[in-house]
């Protein structure tokens, strides 16, 4: 008697950036564990009467240990259940889903994984330029702010991430960006590259602002509540 | 009377994966122009009675010049018409959306861009392993595997593409891999990194397979029609 678990990507927030297979998952799911990001009007697609689980994991804030995420999910699904663990953004981009994954295989229960939009997509999309360019940009990457101990992280690889000709993807780099910046910088990254602090992406908060490298890591950003997503590299102008 | 374009991301084949609001779009467009990668069951979504418009551009094959794209789409808008222009995967990748925008911009049509799910993120969710890993994947980057010609890039980044502790994404690299492989390996990269190649990801004729990095470039991947992802790294092993 064991369920099954869908891990279901919920996109950057807006309910209608799910896709068809997130929302038919919800729909049919006894319990879905969610965490802060991925909730709000998204949870409405759970179907009447299943148990929504918060196991908040917000920067910034306290959240439950990562084994006792995996522990519940174990244990709801060795109930029978039909199992949605939704994960903001997509899953596998800086969702921590590996160490979910081994706990329900050392368990012997079987899952799925549903692809999402991450927020780089979603930021590019809302400013209306694309995250790659023909001739400037052809490379694209993307790296988190920092590591568990909310540090830069150890070991950056400066020959990629100064590179002029890649656009660069930060996530929860609200915290470490200056230092970043002040490396890159250093490094050989121009300080006029272009770069775009996006909050909220794609929720009623959304705000997108349009700097320089080295103004923004004069600026900020190191207040507010919501997600920021930085964004910096050779950046197509808005319209 | 100008019309509005959405540009919309219709994900990586699955109709499924497409987002509640690429359908919304789908169904209110007057005309959908479409690339080949991108048509199939999705275009079923369009309403009956819209203009469905092929402006294939597959690899290997011949296709419209990009500035007849663009122009068929100004001329679409202009006389009035709700369009959509669909694009495989997420449009701001590797997609040549700039281009178009800048052609409704000088032509001065309204726009929006819709994200999607590219097939990065869904080639590791079918292979239920992330794109990133907490202490040994911490960067994520995508590149393409041809320029305009044809040919490998020029100007690649080695210290970026060479780096044992990302994880990359090549598309449209199925010609090319030998190649880049070859000088990845020259610059540092073990030849027993990980690889897996996706081709048809999320189609009916999808199909993975896990090589080591010497291996994938030895015995291909030449063949074949379907869409190729290749990712390596130091990837999760699957179930």
């Amino acid at each position: 008697m064991s369920g099954f678990v869908s891990f279901v990507s919920s996109g950057p927030g807006d309910p209608e950036l799910l896709t068809l297979k997130a929302v038919d998952r919800l729909k049919r799911a006894d319990a879905v564990l969610y965490d802060d990001l991925s909730a709000g009007p998204i949870l409405e697609y759970a179907r009447d009467g299943a148990d929504l689980v918060g196991v908040g994991k917000r920067a910034g804030r306290p959240s439950p240990r990562q084994n006792h995420v995996s522990r519940l999910l174990v244990d709801y699904a060795q109930t029978g259940a039909r199992v949605v663990r939704l994960k903001s953004g997509d899953a596998g981009i800086f969702g921590r889903l590996e160490e979910e994954i081994l706990a329900l295989r050392a368990a012997g229960i079987d899952h799925e994984v549903i692809p999402g939009i991450t927020a780089a997509s979603a930021a590019a999309a809302a400013a209306r330029i694309p995250l790659t360019r023909r001739l400037t940009a052809r490379r694209l990457q993307f790296v988190t702010g920092h590591d568990v101990t909310g540090a830069l992280p150890e070991g950056l690889n400066l020959a990629a991430l100064a590179d002029p000709e890649a656009t660069t993807a930060l996530y929860m780099g609200r915290r470490t960006f200056a230092a970043l910046a002040a490396r890159l910088i250093a490094a050989g990254l121009p300080p006029e590259t272009p770069a775009m602090l996006a909050e909220g992406v794609s929720t009623p908060h959304q705000a997108l602002s349009r700097h320089s490298l080295a103004e923004l890591a004069a600026a900020g950003p190191t207040g507010g509540d919501a997600p920021a997503l930085i964004l910096f590299g050779p950046l197509a102008e808005e319209d």
